[in-house]
């Protein structure tokens, strides 16, 4: 394969190394020509501080999908390639994907931590300016994208934020929310949708623009497909949060303190009797750990383990099935391969 | 000219109301489509609740700017002026311009009332939660321009959203710097190209795009003009914080306790001598009436008043010639429109 050719895999590292450091000095010059040096310095210091280990948040990398997806030597050119590095970089690296992501949510929870430092906002020499930094980072790889990148590019790119900030907007409501009504699975799975759709459908999509794969029905299958791997995902995730190890984990248990609108919240009022309904009523949403045991206990006493490794395995199955009917040799083991890294790295994490 | 006859005043409103109409449905359509009802809903609210005089913050109506562009009928056209209302529909209704942008404000200044009314992020339900409402506001409005207009307009879009950024930030680092060095002409004059852009220069060069106006040298002639343009609406803006009628004005002097970068602030480093130097930097910046005092004191001492006409009456002078100059009679009239438009709202607010 002509990749082989172009990129050994410690010619491929220096290539990386390459690519990101020019990503990283064209947008730094970018703020120091229009904001001068106050407003390039800022910045750096920001990414700087907020140095998150983004292989973690972020496990797909745009290049290997962009390789899986294409393996002749014309759409496999060394410019291509830095392409999807300049991409993944900016994606992974200071995008609103991760810095200013992170800092928004930082921000809106509260949060004391991240990473075992004390969150941006939280140092008292910056406070809530953070939310400028956090548009500062937004807007300006925005701009550099712009200046790159294709219309396909900057259409998926601007379609995945407004999702993100419209399933924020949707987590944030849930769990503020009096009744229980809206704990449902159309809720959860258009949160899913909306919210995670940055972390697997976008870096699918974007090597997909980068390959030339354009056709609509193309794109569609993969949204379909991609949407149930994010719904595993993001149960995997909600699992995590529940029976993870805190420790390995770096966070504590928080979803029903923080009353989340997760899958165990969902699957549970399902199963409920009014009495059970009630009970959890009552306890979910609350900081006082005898109420959170309580909700665990009713989770334990209606299996919710079971159903959770049931529910798993059947997803499992349908997405198998679904992707196995897919034609194209190259576009099928794509999508398999985003599928496998997406869940391979939550079960590492969770040690499922 | 035919747009007088498209457009008598009375077709124009009713054009209007419903070119708005349209384009704020559209908005919560999309919203509704991708994050349901309690999305759209929510956004509503904000929308509700943050009812601001737009009118005033942003004085120039890009139709009335594309209507001086061009009046030959196959520009002049029904189609173009409903682009022109909705671009001017996108910037100052909702648009982060507008709503998105006061809330961030309010939140990193820890501001207590906007208009009277206590700031969105006051609110006991609503909190820093209204971070994730602002960027909603600003990705969702983001995505609806997308899929209705052209690259050059989503470019000088993004452009702008970025100085916008990069100027708050400097706005913000300005004022905390620990030594004055960074409070010079320079400074000044950068963060109000980044800052005030959006209000000047982007409706003048978004009616430039719908005129189809695309000239290089036009569009660099426009934002040398403009430049100067903001300076003077900024300076006067300064002026207002320190000799404004806070009761008609609606807010208090502050400028002096934010230890902001003004235009006062800057020319009156000029002219100190350094005993003069060493009192303004011991009481800038802080919240004591009697320091407050004693920066207007020396503001008194040095004629800072008269020095500000002086300088204003300079440079509308040098922008006067610079339009003046211009050959094309269209331009040359659109240029002056909004150069008079910008200054006579800060003088009717100012009672200059």
């Amino acid at each position: 394969m002509s990749d082989k050719v172009i990129l050994g895999h410690e010619r491929g590292e220096e290539i990386k190394k390459r690519v990101y450091k020019k990503a990283s000095s064209e947008l730094l010059a970018i703020l120091e020509q229009f904001g001068g040096s106050i407003v390039s310095k800022r910045f750096e210091n920001v990414v700087l501080y907020c140095d998150i280990p983004r292989d973690i948040m972020f496990p797909l990398d745009i290049v290997e999908i962009f390789k899986d997806l294409s393996d002749d030597e014309e759409t496999m050119n060394l410019d291509n390639i830095e392409k999807a590095l300049y991409l993944d970089w900016c994606s992974k690296t200071v995008w609103f994907l991760c810095y200013a992501h992170v800092i928004f949510d930082d921000i809106v929870d509260n949060s004391k931590t991240r990473y075992g430092k004390p969150c941006w906002h939280r140092r008292s020499d910056v406070g809530l300016s953070a939310v400028f930094d956090g548009l500062l980072i937004d807007k300006s790889i925005h701009y550099l994208m712009n200046t790159k990148f294709n219309r396909d590019i900057i259409d998926a790119v601007l379609e995945k934020l407004f999702f993100l900030d419209a399933g924020q907007t949707l987590n944030d409501m849930l769990s503020k929310v009096h009744d229980l009504d809206s704990f449902n699975r159309a809720s959860y799975e258009k949160m899913v949708y909306l919210q995670d759709s940055t972390i697997i459908t976008l870096p699918m999509r974007l090597a997909m623009c980068l390959a030339g794969i354009e056709d609509q029905n193309a794109v569609n299958k993969m949204q379909i497909i991609i949407a149930k791997v994010e719904v595993l995902f993001q149960m995997m995730n909600d699992y995590q949060d529940l029976f993870g190890d805190a420790e390995l984990l770096g966070k504590e248990e928080s979803d029903i303190q923080e009353r989340k609108c997760s899958w165990f919240a969902v699957k549970c009022l399902e199963k409920t009797n009014p009495e059970q309904k009630e009970l959890f009523k009552q306890n979910y949403g609350s900081e006082d750990p005898d109420r959170v045991t309580d909700v665990e206990a009713l989770y334990s006493s209606l299996q919710m383990k079971e159903e959770f490794y049931k529910h798993k395995n059947d997803l499992c199955a349908i997405i198998d099935t679904e992707i196995a009917s897919i034609k194209d040799a190259k576009f099928r083991q794509a999508l398999y391969s985003v599928y496998q890294k997406s869940i391979g790295a939550k079960i590492e994490e969770a040690h499922f």
